[in-house]
């Protein structure tokens, strides 16, 4: 029987709890939910959508070129981040690929579904889960691809961008691919130091995924893209699947949520005070925190390995980490919340974890 | 360069002919738009877009088994019904696939992303495009995989039910799987006569997909689905894709459109009207029609190769079949649409047909 991974099932946590007010924060979402001005965008849009979605989103595409910096040829947009992880996967059949663990568990759903084989580089408790310079070197095994996720997902590390330019620079000269997952950055005080954005036009076998899901607050609108400048690859990726993916109302929301600088930079300041918040108010509880880099923290608790099924029972849902490779029970990850919702969840640990 | 090859592309025809009213006959949608009560429940559901869709569409599935009388375990939902043309080619990876021609372009994609080897039978002008019994002896050569389209797009041409259960045993018999797309067939006047839905529970080899698109006017949101009940099956097609796939948007839109069942009968009696109207215009400009038993009717102008240009100018989009398989530029398909836009449309053709 398939069996979903992810955080952010509310669903099955309000059918196993019966409360029907769930606080989730399994899932690292912008607490100042949608963007003002994406209501009235969607509903304007509804009356569009006797129409098949624009195949190639061009209206959307070209407010992204003016967001990104990129030219418009350069943006492939697709039904959120995750469609576009299983349409690089089909379209490129790599035969080969490195995997950075734990990470983001599509990846390797993804490349499951072409046979592709996997090679995984741990990042480990004992050195922080940082990347550490022999990456480089088993870099040399030559893959057709690899994936790495800055911030990660679950660690919250982030691999500074002079390092990775060293990684761009091997894995070009063997004609590796590399796929760097972006996602988060948004949420990161010194975006500047970890985006390798501004090395996309050197190196073209950059590709960096981006998504609204998490800073826009929009998941469940469904809306992500990826840049690069190998624009053969952008042809194979509209090859690799439907030309009607991304709905209408994800493209006007998309265009109305790029126009929202300011709900952007409140967006920051919130969660750098809450995150920090969060940190004390978990360092105060003994628990050892990691990275914590975006706008979630991740952490272990070595005694209290039923923490998330404690919490559901007060009506928090957090993520567990235990079904990720290299991670076990004892590690948790909590998105970066308002003050009233962080209060609740720093209420309840104080209550499990000081018993 | 990619190359786009459906109808419904407004977008072009908008940019083509700087005319921002464009008469869409290209994509065949109910032009009744929207059912009652849909931009409402969009409306509501925007404020759960903060959170991940249900992966399992569970509220959804559940509407859809009581709407279609099959088990809620024998239901699949996408992003529109082209995401499951994809994820069926990719979960089953058939290595022999048997297509009929001219069909839906995207049958032929999805099977060529997983490099399947395909076999053509022609469905032919000579014969009406109807399918000949002949075509029970080519399933001995035994394929892995026949897909099939009923009523077929783009001819309108329906084949019996009858007639398919012979198709179903054959193929049970030599384990190939049937997908039967009846995505048109809620515009057909007698469904009972062409649907096969009532063989799901018999043969654990037949697939039917379905979508809200036509029927429901809203391709803008995309919401699809697959009947089968084989449920390894639809565990493969979780595991070939996101667990996201359907916005929260196309779960509640779904769910409110199959409640209305008023809409869908006044559906059904305006395109019944509104197609004897257009083929009876049609067939008094001596154009040949075939098939026509869906919301479209398929015809053939050997002497107007340019009608699709001729009509774009005068502000009418229909779909020049030239790039079908089996066809040429003397075929055309347009949608049957409301009696003021079908008027339109006759004034333009017999403005030109006639000169």
């Amino acid at each position: 029987m398939y069996k979903y991974v992810h955080g952010g099932d509310i669903y099955t946590a309000r059918d196993l709890t019966q409360n029907p007010n769930i606080i989730d924060f399994s899932a690292n979402i912008n607490p100042l939910g949608l963007p003002p001005g994406v209501k009235e965008a969607v509903l304007a849009a509804l009356s569009e959508c006797q129409h098949y979605p624009d195949p190639f989103c061009r209206e959307l595409t070209q407010a992204l070129a003016a967001y990104e910096h990129v030219p418009r040829e350069n943006i492939y947009c697709a039904n959120g981040a995750s469609e576009v992880i299983f349409r690089l996967a089909l379209a490129l059949k790599p035969k080969k690929a490195l995997l950075l663990t734990p990470s983001f568990a599509d990846y390797e759903k993804a490349l499951g579904t072409v046979g592709t084989t996997l090679e995984f580089y741990p990042l480990t408790a004992e050195n922080d889960f940082r990347l550490e310079k022999d990456f480089l070197q088993v870099l040399d095994r030559t893959y057709d691809m690899v994936w790495i996720c800055n911030p990660n997902n679950p660690t919250g590390q982030g691999y500074e961008a002079s390092f990775l330019k060293e990684v761009l620079e091997r894995c070009h000269r063997r004609n590796t691919l590399v796929l760097v997952d972006e996602c988060f950055m948004d949420f990161v005080d010194e975006p500047e130091k970890y985006s390798v954005q501004h090395l996309l036009e050197s190196y073209n076998n950059l590709l960096i995924l981006k998504a609204f899901t998490k800073n826009y607050a929009m998941p469940g609108l469904r809306l992500g893209y990826v840049l690069t400048a190998n624009r053969q690859i952008i042809d194979e990726l509209r090859a690799a699947g439907q030309d009607w993916s991304v709905s209408i109302i994800a493209q006007k929301a998309g265009i109305c949520a790029l126009g929202q600088t300011e709900y952007l930079q409140k967006t920051r300041q919130l969660i750098k005070t809450e995150r920090q918040f969060l940190l004390k108010e978990l360092n105060k509880l003994g628990v050892r925190t990691y990275g914590s880099l975006a706008n979630y923290i991740f952490f272990q608790t070595p005694g209290h390995r039923e923490l998330d099924k404690q919490l559901l029972a007060r009506g928090i849902l957090i993520r567990s980490c235990a079904n990720y490779r290299g991670l076990n029970s004892e590690f948790f990850r909590i998105a970066v919340k308002n003050r009233a919702d962080n209060l609740i969840l720093v209420a309840a640990l104080k209550d499990i974890i000081k018993l």
